[in-house]
């Protein structure tokens, strides 16, 4: 019997990707399910919406709402919550260097590190600075991470994360895609997902 | 103590108030809420939002997601399911007859009816004809009842709940505000909702 396995599109400019990707460990582990994160861009796929920002911008009722959801949810779960400014906060660097930590063992670590500084602490996460201090802080080199994750293999490896993103179909973040091609988005939907992957592969 | 109540936000065309409105009933019962139905259309938000259809008709990634998506919770809860031709349905004459349903007091059962009509079995339910057999189905004559949905008393009614729902602050079906000021979007909320208007009122 093959172990299920379950992607997990993350985009770092997400805002309710934060408490999923807070949770989606201790739920993988309770479900029995290998989680593959999947750290990807989503300016790609809103650009292709014609949207120039997030539609939390776009759209001032989606937004404010987004924001109170967001506050009530972290509550519920006891996570911090800060609102980021800017929003959204420049994602591509953190998301290269997320792709190096997943090449070498601390890429999980290093995801929630950075979900928990945009939205726990409303630190600009676009900047180098602060991520050079969430890379020391697992106790990585910021200097070499920082030069591999400008490096031609990494940058491919992002882009090809976000064509398989919407290859899979994926429009938002988070989304899971289960037993290769069984679509779930938004964090309320994880444990769905997580289902669907476990009776699949059983 | 006041018993609590729950503002149960419908749109006819929308696809997830479909589930919703099949379930509120006995969920609400369980909690010991009060359900106010309040059909509205989503037609005036989605100007507001530069929209001329359904997002799901603008973005058809999110369209295909929604459909299989909403086949799947459908599904789940053993509810049949049909794809409507055309999508979204005229939901203007279904919006007035069911304000004077629920005048009347076979209200919730006429919403429950069109979305069986809709969703379940694919009938337009922007046809005149389907929806007399409806109301004829729920034992009422169906020439009182249209003559009174095309009244002014009716027709501001409907208004006046859109104007409600906008200033809610709703942008998408089916919502819920608690405690007259708490919203949640989306049918996968409605647990939340119920919790919250039961919290409030305690």
């Amino acid at each position: 019997m093959r172990r299920p396995v379950l992607d997990f599109y993350v985009e770092f400019a997400s805002t309710y990707s934060y408490p999923a990707a807070m949770r989606i460990g201790a739920r993988a582990e309770a479900a029995g399910v290998v989680v593959r994160w999947r750290p990807f861009l989503l300016g790609p796929v809103f650009k292709a919406h014609g949207w120039d920002t997030s539609p939390f911008n776009l759209y001032p009722s989606k937004g404010r709402y987004m924001w109170r959801d967001l506050e009530r949810i972290c509550a519920g779960l006891d996570l911090p919550f800060r609102r980021p400014d800017p929003f959204p906060p420049p994602s591509l660097l953190a998301a290269r260097v997320a792709h190096v930590g997943l090449d070498e063992g601390w890429g999980e670590d290093f995801c929630r590190a950075v979900y928990a500084a945009a939205f726990g602490e409303g630190r600009p996460i676009g900047d180098e600075a602060v991520l050079r201090d969430l890379i020391a802080g697992l106790g990585q080199s910021p200097e070499p991470v920082l030069a591999r994750a400008s490096s031609d293999v990494i940058k491919t490896r992002l882009r090809a994360a976000t064509a398989e993103a919407q290859r899979a179909g994926v429009f938002g973040a988070p989304s899971f895609v289960a037993a290769d091609d069984e679509l779930f988005w938004g964090q309320d939907r994880m444990a769905d997902a997580l289902a669907w992957a476990v009776r699949a592969s059983s």
